[in-house]
């Protein structure tokens, strides 16, 4: 993503606009870009038609109709490779393949620990070596790999793409760096045998392919760099990242419909079935090719009973499962966020393993192997088991508690891993779902790229066999009362439990969707539905999904949902939560009230009205904008011009020759230590150095950072000179090197009195950028529709409007505690039923979040600088 | 519906608010709503607590505390009533019953129809005259039932849902009496046993069950008021219809989305599922209760073979289903168009049909009814079954070409209606393919409830069970080379066909998912998932959806999808679209002005800008606003009250006393005979009369008719007394009840200068609804980002701005065209590759619908008579 930046920050900016704002220098831009294209476009024809000319001219002899005929061919090829289908087909092809190699790789790697555990079987010691060791190099491996080469790898990533399709731009996320570090280290994270999964990641990877096959294919076509066309293009990648993981191209489409959007456009719905069908296709097919399988079939085949799946009565226990494992997913997403906050608050601990960044990872690794090992404490949890032999085995159609039916079955050795000699299996099953909650929400906040829907998955089959193996221990001739036995299928409840338990993780009804086609069976449509409803309902009263969760721990901006139910939400207007307090600025002002409105407000862009009387709304302006305002009317280079000019003046009577030479670096110093002297009447200094404290590195919305404006960090104001530091940021190095005919000789005295000078001139707005249509509510809009429109348009602001005359702003931050629930109107206190223990299970991390996130709101309109520095809240990531 | 009138023509006014538009009066209203609803709420409080105290007196010697229990039990339930689960918990409940009620009668009816004809076989004209007459009765009550109770019932209503969650509001079609119509109307034409469908109609069922429960829930509290939530709950009613039709929760959903929705809010999925699953389940619980079923299994349950269900190599196969079925697909809908249109277009048919309204249904019922007599024409094309018992034998896992494997299998009786003693089996589906292909799109255009997906599915089904027939007696061992025999299961191919074909129709994917539900098998996803894409790549490319075909046809107002990867829309920009001669008024215009533009232009609203020179938009204003604002200026209160005035000054003078008593009647006499008089001078007259024509009667958007302007039909215009006649439509009845008092003796000239005097005085906008927040674009969106936001927010125009100056607007019309591609841009001719084609196909209708279609666009604005007319439009309906 690096290269020529100027096009770049144009083109970004326009990802941020979601409904068209027109700025004059992006339209000048647009219309340059066009010329360019169609230049480029006759230039590559011309080209072309010039080599066809060449082959002729080679090939005299030969077959030049041949040649022709090829060349016409690539031509129309080329113009095809336009087509969404084409690119949709190479991305399903592609993550096809990487799914493919990364689940072979993965393979090895497991099969290789195996081997090395039992080639030493002689020796205990030496085999809880062997057992220990791989896993913990190759997590240390993984977690060192992504650190250094692109930390923005680390975790799932399906936060980050729902924050990305939600219009912010996370652009250090989409790299090619990015795409090897999570194909690497998501291969080495899985091959090492924690409890990880493979799912979030492969959206991620899948969004990366996306992004990167749509830059090599611009070279072919100018639509590639369209931005509404990306959007659409990320979120069919998503399916396919799901698709192509699991060989579920519905389940896959569902799961990143409910897991990455808020308003889908069901246009896009046929590209994601598209890609995602064609890489589960690949993905299939390439098993069969290499012989594993016979025929495409699923990819966790089960063997249930078709004409008898499940008595009626059996519901209830369904039922059971559903309700508890909604408690079940609210806990883990609790004790997920547990552990990254207790991590994170631990100074000590922190400080320490944030010395040895791969420490922690080893360390977790390390308690988490020891504890699986099968000669160990494994032995009674079926610790030699790899995650995909667990599920299989935990599907698996034979009751183990009564060994009466055995069927034609060949998972028989891996189902002996759960049969301990002293130990029953209910016990096995037990303790597998205790250590392996925990393990796996310790697990999923290592800094390597990993996602937790797997190991969630493989819990929820383990309780829900645990109940199937109860009732069939309860009923053993089954619950059916008429005449024929049905006995009962235990692994029919694994079933439900997986897909209740992922649900209620992810806050999607979708894991059900996903059940089927992993297992190839739907006979057990209707108990899975209800569990999944239920463990859904539970666990969205209780705590968000593990990916809001994510994005409220890593603080990227996010907006939440209206909850189940609350109607609260339609009696609330947006007068009962907009700031009546606008800042604005009008069209006749001068750069005085320009600076004050800056120093006073906090506001990303800024409200311009025609007159402080009329007050109709004209637009708005971006504080970046008006901050470049500033610095041009306060800037050196003007003051230059004015001294120039002065020196003009003074010359015709003086007739002084000034120096030639540029005396650039001499005068920058200069200007340092001046600034250094007057530090001791600095009064904006809390207000500066806090401005650019480097919050959120990893975020950036491009609209702002048109310009990285470097301000030196050491605090060196005036009260005078302030402003012209804070505004003028970017030296204007143009201006610089031609100004180099005048010496800065001002005084701070005539300095502070040419900026007084200058900052009472009128207000010139012609080189700004003026959003002329920003969004514009109503008072009596509800809260529901404000909600609705911001989340559909994907705004942070609306202004609120009467008549063209502005009267209020509504931002992100409003509606979010009105949402929230901090907002009380016309005696309803607006508060979902749930929620208190909600709060309480959250309130900790949100006070210690505060003070930063008031900052960070603040001041996120201020620029944040490019390097990634890996802060803490990267590491945390799931 | 009915009822307090001004209470819902607000309620309504605010239902086509798609994004919060506030109007002054709305506001007062909203206002005085809400404190009628606390004062309500207050006095229910007060009456229930002394309902509790005249309780406890009552009987104060009996329990009185398990009394006073009961009432805060009762209290408390019917506050929870206001929660969303409850109101779906219901819904499904309700939904299953029906559908299950529906269901049972239909079996009843076919089984009398199946016993009638058993029992005469002796005599086969007897047999042929029963076959005959019964389904020609039932369709001819049906169609009968439905027109003279509600004809909004006829046809499927998922175009009319699609409209409706548009955000356009077809009042009729939420009645009371449509749901009785459609319900008993479908039960009859469905026990018929003609080709048609109930899963359309069970769409609209459930959304009218919704909006009756919902009206029939708001007695309890308030919040069922609310527009955005009635939205929401008629999307998740679509998918409890086709949710509890099918029993297929999963599918009913997604198919409810693709096919109603342009863009879907994630927030509302839960709901639907949460609905859709637990209607699924009662409606199966009901067959279990009713001892048709042992458990709760799929409505057609199949039982291919697991471990190998299909080949590697039979996918070409699957795909050359799915490529036939596009090109089927795209036929069907054209056929359906086809025979609406030339009984249309044919005027004396038309005529005779139209007069005689039941003849066309029983002609085509006796029709189809004649060819499918089994001892006659259909014994060559299974006639005798029911449309289920097709799809259960076409389902079939046996092979029906060679005899070889004979399962057990207890459809053998059914399946010998495939097989007759002279002919192939091939003759007989391809016959049955092609009888029924016919049918079916003649069928579904009978004015009956009904719907196409089901005959279209079982066409579907025959094609694939005819492809895998001939696939099974191709490759008699199959194709698999590996030692092992897996012989072709031409079922599978079957529910491939089923999928692509009612996936090609209706243009979506979700079929697939719902024929995994139907058969309760999910092993041919790959094949069934490569066919449905297919098919909608061609037929998309083809033709509109089905559903989309009767939006055309019926002239609902649309907006066209974007097409699949037509990236030329990426380069179009609104200033190449936008319309820049806009009609707006000045906020200091004078009445002339506000009459000349009234005169002029045709939009529904009127842009209002601060001055024309400055031209920024304040906000826009409806034309219905404008012309009340005119009548009231130019009205007769006003004169009168100026005569009044006028009368005063005069008796000062003279001192004569004018009679008290009214005569308002001679009055109006002497008024209607001076227009008559005036008649000959008419020149607004082409403009006037075309206005008030009854367009589209069905259709309402009640922001319009705030106040339905009754001008008489007869043209009598007075250039001068015209524009009174044009504005002054609805006479206050207030202002001649009190202005009783003075009387009008103005002559023509008197008026006419009276008239012109009231022109020139400045507009006052006060009691003027004003929109302050139109919807804006700027010059540079891009046409897809346009279709979008149009999409999103349900909008009809849109204000292009530059800098808060008004320079363009683009309303649906021109988006239209720009869409369906009418528009050259920068050399771009901007229409799909295989449009084309498609025009052809479409041409003849929009031509002859052009002419009716632009009046309908000019003159929406204006008022539409309450009373439905059954127009044309509505039996050609499917």
């Amino acid at each position: 993503m690096a290269g020529d930046g100027s096009d770049q920050r144009a083109l970004q900016y326009e990802q941020t606009l979601m409904y068209g704002r027109y700025t004059q220098e992006l339209g000048v831009y647009a219309k340059e870009e066009a010329a360019r294209l169609r230049e480029s476009g006759q230039r590559r024809s011309v080209s072309d038609r010039s080599r066809t000319l060449d082959l002729l001219e080679y090939d005299k002899g030969r077959c030049a109709k041949c040649r022709i005929c090829t060349v016409r061919c690539q031509k129309f090829l080329i113009s095809r490779v336009g087509e969404d289908w084409i690119f949709l087909i190479l991305l399903g092809l592609l993550m096809a393949l990487v799914s493919w190699v990364v689940d072979f790789c993965i393979a090895i790697c497991l099969q290789a620990q195996k081997w090395m555990y039992g080639g030493l079987d002689s020796n205990v010691f030496l085999q809880y070596l062997a057992w220990v060791t791989y896993p913990v190099v190759l997590i240390t491996f993984s977690a060192g790999f992504t650190q250094i080469l692109a930390p923005q790898a680390v975790g799932s990533g399906i936060p980050e793409m729902k924050t990305i399709l939600r219009g912010v731009v996370l652009k250090e996320y989409l790299t090619f760096k990015t795409f090897v570090a999570k194909v690497i280290g998501l291969t080495c994270a899985l091959g090492s045998g924690m409890p990880l999964g493979k799912e979030g990641p492969f959206v991620h990877i899948a969004s990366l392919c996306a992004a990167l096959l749509s830059k090599f294919m611009s070279l072919f076509g100018g639509i590639y760099e369209n931005e509404s066309r990306n959007i659409e293009m990320l979120a069919a990648a998503c399916a396919v990242g799901v698709g192509c993981c699991f060989a579920a191209p519905i389940g896959g489409v569902l799961f990143s419909i409910e897991v990455t959007s808020t308003f889908f456009a069901v246009r896009n719905y046929w590209r994601g079935f598209f890609a995602a069908t064609f890489s589960a296709f690949i993905f299939r097919v390439l098993a069969v090719w290499n012989r594993d399988e016979e025929t495409i079939t699923a990819l966790f085949k089960t063997r249930f009973r078709l004409d008898f799946p499940f008595d009626l009565q059996e519901l209830p226990a369904f039922a059971v499962i559903g309700i508890a494992s909604g408690f079940g997913g609210a806990l883990f997403v609790y004790l997920n966020r547990l552990i990254v906050q207790f991590i994170r608050k631990q100074k000590a601990i922190n400080r320490f393993l944030m010395k040895k960044r791969l420490l922690y990872p080893a360390l977790v690794t390390l308690l988490v192997s020891t504890l699986t090992f099968p000669p160990g404490f494994g032995q009674f949890m079926a610790g030699k088991l790899t995650q995909k032999e667990s599920l299989v085995t935990l599907l698996d159609n034979r009751t183990w508690a009564k060994q009466g039916i055995a069927e034609e079955f060949d998972y028989i050795g891996h189902s002996q891993a759960w049969k301990h000699p002293q130990v029953n299996v209910f016990v096995t099953l037990v303790l597998f779902i205790v250590m392996k909650f925990w393990m796996s929400a310790l697990a999923t906040t290592i800094p390597v790229p990993c996602g937790a829907f797997m190991p969630v998955f493989v819990i929820g089959a383990a309780f829900g066999r645990l109940v199937g193996e109860s009732m069939a221990a309860w009923f053993p001739d089954g619950i059916h009362t008429d005449g024929t036995i049905y006995p009962i299928v235990p692994g029919g409840y694994a079933v439900v439990g997986a897909a209740a338990l992922s649900g209620a993780v992810t806050h999607t009804v979708s894991t059900a969707v996903i059940v089927f086609e992993l297992t190839g069976q739907i006979s057990h449509i209707l108990p899975v539905m209800i569990a999944v409803i239920l463990a859904n309902a539970v666990a969205q009263s209780l705590q968000p999904s593990l990916y809001d969760s994510i994005i409220r721990i890593k603080k990227l901006p996010y907006l939440p949902e209206l909850g189940w139910g609350h109607h609260e939400k339609y009696n609330i207007r947006v007068e009962d939560i907009m700031v009546r307090d606008v800042r604005y600025i009008t069209l006749n002002c001068c750069y005085r009230d320009l600076h004050n409105v800056l120093l006073t407000g906090h506001l990303k862009t800024l409200a311009l009205v025609e007159s402080a009387e009329s007050m109709i709304l004209l637009g708005s302006i971006e504080r970046a904008q008006l901050q470049s305002l500033l610095s041009q009317q306060l800037g050196r280079p003007r003051r230059l011009e004015y001294i120039r000019e002065r020196a003009v003046a003074e010359k015709k009577r003086l007739s002084v020759v000034s120096n030639p030479d540029s005396e650039d670096g001499s005068q920058r110093v200069s200007q340092e230590v001046r600034f250094q002297i007057s530090t001791e009447e600095s009064t904006f200094s809390p207000v500066r150095p806090v401005a650019q404290k480097p919050l959120k590195p990893a975020l950036k919305r491009p609209s702002v950072v048109e310009r990285p404006t470097e301000i030196p960090t050491s605090p060196q104001d005036n009260s005078g000179i302030a402003l012209k530091n804070l505004f003028c940021a970017s030296p204007d190095t143009e201006g610089l090197e031609d100004d180099g005919d005048v010496e800065d000789d001002m005084t701070i005295r005539e300095i502070a009195e040419w900026e007084e000078m200058q900052l009472d001139e009128q207000v010139n707005f012609n080189n700004c950028k003026i959003d002329p249509a920003p969004f514009q509510l109503v008072e009596r809009t509800s809260l529901h529709k404000t909600h609705t429109i911001f989340s559909l348009l994907g705004l942070d602001h609306a202004y609120v409007t009467s008549i063209g005359r502005l009267i209020g702003v509504v931002s992100l931050k409003e509606l979010r505690k009105a949402i929230e629930g901090s907002v009380t109107v016309k005696g309803v206190k607006v508060r979902p039923p749930l929620a208190s223990f909600r709060d309480s299970g959250t309130s900790s991390s949100e006070n210690e979040a505060t003070e930063l996130h008031k900052l960070w709101d603040r001041h996120k309109s201020m620029s944040l600088p490019r390097e990634h520095t890996p802060s803490e809240s990267d590491e945390k990531s799931q």
